[in-house]
């Protein structure tokens, strides 16, 4: 378990996801877990809290995210940019009955649990978005598209307090904002503008 | 007209919005035209190039995207920060009947014509998406969600080009993430990371 993680108020939760970072999906149903890369989501309400995303129906995140009604969001950083593109480039359904048997053991990635949902919580992101699936087939059979009520919300308070990222101090820790073929940007200047 | 102007093909336009950006959304109908801000927006497809926005419903804006079926995102720039900040915390309904009675004359915003939607296109920005709405009245309703097709799309050449955004000499140019409150983040670092 990160020692400073703390808890985001639910209706401040859509700033975390405000600024456009990639994110990885975690989902988990009867002991079977998997984790995937997402660019494609954004926030949808601050009250109640709610998320869409993306998930294609080739994935095996999806198959479990479906069975299960919830998933998690995981803000990776700067220090697990080359972990995302490795989990974003291989097919958890492809480990199924081999040695090991999922990503995160294939991957050696420590997850701690989730408060509210099955899915495994990724260590060393910054953020985490507990979600539950709102049931709406028509959508996610035609667009793939997913839409969520955020039931938990949490962030590395080394770079997320008051409700505003600050990562001055933490280049490791920079969200990741994915252009294209493993091409990232990471936020650079902060500052506020006035009406 | 912008000079630095080009075609970016459809099925890369989903570059444009991959690593997060704030969005202006214009839409016009009847000699009617709205400007307004939108953080809450992704990348829903590449073949067929689709997004996804939210818009509340609230909104002069969606108003006309209703009424005339299209719209266009604009992304501005850093050197635009303010005026987004304007526009977003203006309403284009409330300047109905007075003089000027939209916000594109209150506040001086040059436009040029998009080529297949009717929605005007603002100067200085850095990359434009002309939209046609796919009618899901369910999921507008209840959700304020927008989804749409992507008809065109341009970007400014000095940083959008192959695919690649590449804002290293333009930092006036660089693209605005907004957290909360008048809060921006522009791009840094960009870095390829491969698996």
């Amino acid at each position: 378990m990160q020692l400073n993680i703390q808890p985001v108020p639910l209706e401040k939760a859509f700033r975390l996801l405000n600024h456009g970072p990639t994110v990885l999906v975690t989902s988990s149903h009867q002991g079977h877990a998997n984790i995937m890369a997402a660019a494609w989501n954004m926030p949808l309400d601050f009250n109640p809290s709610r998320v869409a995303i993306v998930v294609d129906k080739k994935t095996y995140t999806r198959e479990l995210m479906e069975a299960s009604g919830t998933f998690a969001i995981n803000l990776p950083c700067r220090a697990q940019a080359e972990l995302v593109v490795k989990v974003g480039s291989s097919s958890g359904r492809e480990l199924l009955g081999k040695t090991p048997d999922n990503k995160f053991a294939a991957f050696d990635l420590p997850t701690f649990a989730a408060s509210k949902t099955e899915a495994p919580l990724l260590e060393g992101c910054v953020a985490w978005l507990e979600c539950k699936i709102i049931s709406e087939p028509h959508i996610q059979e035609t667009y793939d598209l997913f839409l969520a009520e955020v039931v938990a919300a949490y962030a590395d308070n080394q770079v997320f307090s008051d409700g505003r990222w600050h990562f001055e101090e933490h280049d490791a820790l920079r969200t990741l904002h994915h252009v294209a073929g493993g091409f990232f940007f990471t936020p650079g200047e902060g500052f506020t503008t006035k009406p």
